[in-house]
């Protein structure tokens, strides 16, 4: 399996980080964003998006989307939770982390790191609402160790990705204890350093 | 099942037909979000996210995220590919109609329909992005007749509950010939008049 995926872009890392805890062999090809590595023609034939990470199978076939690859990569594994309700709860922290927390947590980092932008040239709107998914992820992890329970699964390598990097994006986590300390808790079950 | 959901909203409409097309039994209860039905203690307790649709089992657990929701309600139907890479294609579809379609597509409508803009009030950037939307929807449904082959699938249910309506956020769907054919096939398919 070929990973194409932007080395700092958390949601490639969600990919390494299920293939290095499944001992899953791959190749990863680094595909630098900001360069434009993801608007080429060949790189617009594997995904139509232009959006990394893409996994190519062994048999040529193409799949996109960080959250779809984990689902597909960990199927029958032990990051996936086995009761159905339990599976969909994770798949609805999932939607959540693409919909209520990427788009800010981050989209702030982005502009702060690759863009140059200070704090205070950050959208106050996206900020926030980064703080809002913070507080509701708080609220979870106050009650449980991960998101499903005792069990590390797929909805914490989602929402570890930016989670552990939201300083980067002027986001504070000293209100956050719950979070900090489910960020420790979830490198060290998944092996993330 | 009670369905919590806004009958004015794609995403609360993609739960009833599935529930529907399934002949699953469900007590739908109307949430105004616009009158703040979604920010009450109530609501909360059951959503932290104050999102709708939710849905409430008969065992009195919850369940959000639409795209969630109908992958646990239509779990070993029709409406779920068998092979696992079909189904997680369909579960890329999902996560793009959330990431890459759904912000665009459905706030435009939302803005015009509910706030009362005009489509010179809306945000161009999100006008160009909901336009890329549609025409990788285009260049997918060129090729085939639903988005995973040609069978219907909950990646037709996601993307139908917006796109149909593309029209009242300003979108015009005359160059898109194949969407405008899917529509037509996947409202047949899937029974919503």
């Amino acid at each position: 399996m070929q990973i194409y995926g932007d080395s700092n872009s958390g949601n490639c890392l969600k990919v390494k980080w299920v293939c290095d805890r499944l001992a899953k062999p791959y190749h990863w090809i680094e595909i630098d964003t900001q360069k434009g590595d993801s608007r080429t023609p060949e790189f617009l034939a594997l995904n139509g998006a232009g959006q990394v990470p893409t996994v190519v199978l062994d048999d040529g076939r193409a799949l996109a989307q960080s959250n779809a690859i984990i689902r597909y990569l960990a199927a029958g594994s032990d990051l996936m939770p086995v009761d159905p309700f339990d599976a969909a709860k994770m798949d609805e922290w999932l939607f959540w982390e693409q919909y209520s927390h990427e788009p800010y947590i981050a989209t702030c980092r982005f502009q702060m790191v690759y863009l140059g932008k200070s704090v205070s040239d950050l959208d106050p709107d996206k900020v926030r609402r980064g703080y809002s998914a913070l507080a509701r992820m708080e609220h979870q992890l106050a009650a449980t160790r991960f998101f499903i329970g005792d069990r590390v699964s797929l909805a914490d390598v989602a929402l570890l990705a930016y989670s552990r990097v939201a300083h980067q994006g002027g986001f504070h986590l000293d209100g956050y204890g719950s979070i900090r300390r489910w960020i420790a808790d979830a490198e060290q079950a998944l092996g993330v350093s």
